[in-house]
């Protein structure tokens, strides 16, 4: 399968993130790339550098202030006495205020969902790369539905976009890489969907199209009643205005096992089949296997492979975007399970 | 004057806050109220107790959702593995997802406006404490405006209070002691000013009175286009519905001196008196001092005793109720000099 990745992930290393009242070290670190690029390459997959990102690709689903905080904030933050090497938020707009301050610290308050994002000098640049690599899978599954090539890639990046909004960072993302695929699939391809199988509710995916008709959101993710993001996710968001019904969330019970999950999938499938996308896109986490350090569900290898035959088996052209799934021995193998056995299922 | 002081203030003592992506220790220690009770004591005033708070006093301002997260929050939060001490939010419902999570790190997102309030297991006693002052020297006031006595006197409240809105701590403060001694007032009173002069703009205060015609809010404060709460404060907020006219801000440029202060002081004293209210509530912070450790004003103590004349002159009942003011070697002084001034003033 081809691989797409950018060895641009480094400039963004966060160090660290406030939880549970404490800072604490980033769970995202540049190891998780070098891992699953490892494990692609001892599958036998081609890894290959993205091509540059197709003019108004990122401006597409994310605003200019943004896109200017993201780029400009870490020398305006850096200029504050006493600040951290990282852009972190500690006052934020909330239900009783709105306004809009210019300040580095408002910026950051009106930018920044949480405490997990952190911006530092090299992440914008990093984010770019990300998206590049999104962008250049799904011209690949593009290119390969129409001329009968290759009906599926994988972009390996870092750092993950689904907890990103237009214009908010949040939860280890940035720039939203499965959203940005979809705008440019939505320029050749009238219905898309993404099917979200990171244990985080993709909150950032589903507030980017949850007013649109034209791009289906399904996500699978543990209940957010006690879990990241808290304030999205439950099953009752349906999408608003033209958008309804184009929003599916699944909300897990935490310590969700293979035949709950696999079963709840099939109900996003069924929701998939029946909007016949021309294209899937897939925010692909890890980290709802039970060896992830989270464990918050516990999907065994097994579960994994089994999903990718699934969805192998829709028959899409699907571009497989990587989300999160944090260090821990098991993180290259299920990559390396995901990827041949989706293959094999496809190949059938 | 009569000083109302409860030690119970003792019982919260936050740790830390986080402030340009690092957490330092708190400023809103204990030591500040002890530092002020001195001074009041040395200036001769007589110090005393609160009675019990009037039954719904602390109801009539904030929710029972909100009390029930003060009160019952830190045990929740103490049996989250890993937890910190005090409970401090790191992701917040914002502009794109309102979901109501009932577990505790949900409800601190809800809850709790920003990093620099964090809730121990001692912060809603001391909190009642402190609005058990600014009822009972709003009480005496009230009494002694209808009997010939004092008509004014001071509430020595900490935490403080006006950052705190009806259902959400904020900035060091968790329930809003001036708002409350407000709605004891609305009992007797058909119209109430509420003159802010601490630095921050008094976001909670605001907030919870936007809506009513009722109660005038004028706050002085330091512009928070890059200055605590940021997201208001600014002066085209002048509230809304039958509120609309009844809000009144007056941000000043970082670095604003007596001259300018006093100018923008008799813009608001020229609205209260226009409103002609039937009691004045002052959030008295000291924090606009040059001396402050805060430092973004520049007000001298001569200064802050000429405010205390001009206030006195407006010959209003008037409940003093502290807000902040930061360890510093003239912190006790200002609070002397300013009850002196008063005094003095309203003497003659």
């Amino acid at each position: 399968m081809l691989v797409v990745h950018s060895e641009a992930h480094r400039r963004h290393a966060p160090r660290q993130f406030l939880v549970r009242g404490a800072l604490q070290p980033s769970a995202e670190q540049p190891e998780r790339a070098d891992r699953l690029v490892a494990a692609a390459r001892r599958g036998g997959h081609e890894v290959v550098a993205p091509g540059a990102l197709p003019a108004g690709a990122i401006e597409a689903v994310h605003g200019a202030a943004y896109l200017g905080f993201l780029r400009d904030g870490p020398a305006a933050w850096a200029a504050l006495p006493g600040a951290a090497p990282e852009i972190m938020p500690n006052v934020h707009p909330n239900r009783h205020m709105a306004g809009r301050p210019t300040g580095i610290v408002g910026l950051a308050g009106q930018h920044q969902a949480d405490t997990a994002c952190p911006v530092g000098a090299g992440t914008y640049d990093a984010a770019c790369a990300a998206a590049a690599c999104a962008a250049h899978a799904a011209a690949a599954v593009l290119e390969g539905s129409r001329s009968g090539g290759a009906r599926v890639a994988y972009a390996l990046c870092r750092p993950p976009g689904h907890h990103a909004y237009a214009d908010m960072a949040g939860g280890f993302c940035y720039l939203n890489n499965v959203a940005i695929a979809a705008e440019l699939a939505r320029k050749t391809h009238s219905r898309i969907a993404i099917l979200d199988i990171d244990v985080h509710h993709g909150n950032g995916t589903q507030g980017i199209f949850y007013d649109r008709p034209d791009v289906l959101f399904v996500s699978l993710h543990a209940d957010p009643n006690s879990y990241y993001p808290f304030f999205a996710g439950y099953a009752d968001e349906r999408g608003t205005g033209a958008g309804i019904g184009a929003n599916l969330n699944l909300p897990l019970p935490h310590g969700t096992g293979d035949d709950v999950y696999l079963e709840a999938l099939g109900r996003g499938f069924a929701a998939i089949r029946s909007f016949a996308p021309g294209l899937l896109l897939v925010s692909l986490g890890f980290d709802a296997s039970a060896h992830d350090p989270l464990g918050v569900l516990k999907l065994t290898e097994p579960g994994f492979a089994e999903i990718a035959r699934r969805m192998a088996a829709l028959g899409l052209p699907t571009v497989l975007i990587q989300e999160g799934g944090y260090l821990s021995d098991h993180l290259g193998g299920l990559l390396a399970t995901f990827l041949g056995s989706f293959e094999a299922a496809q190949a059938k």
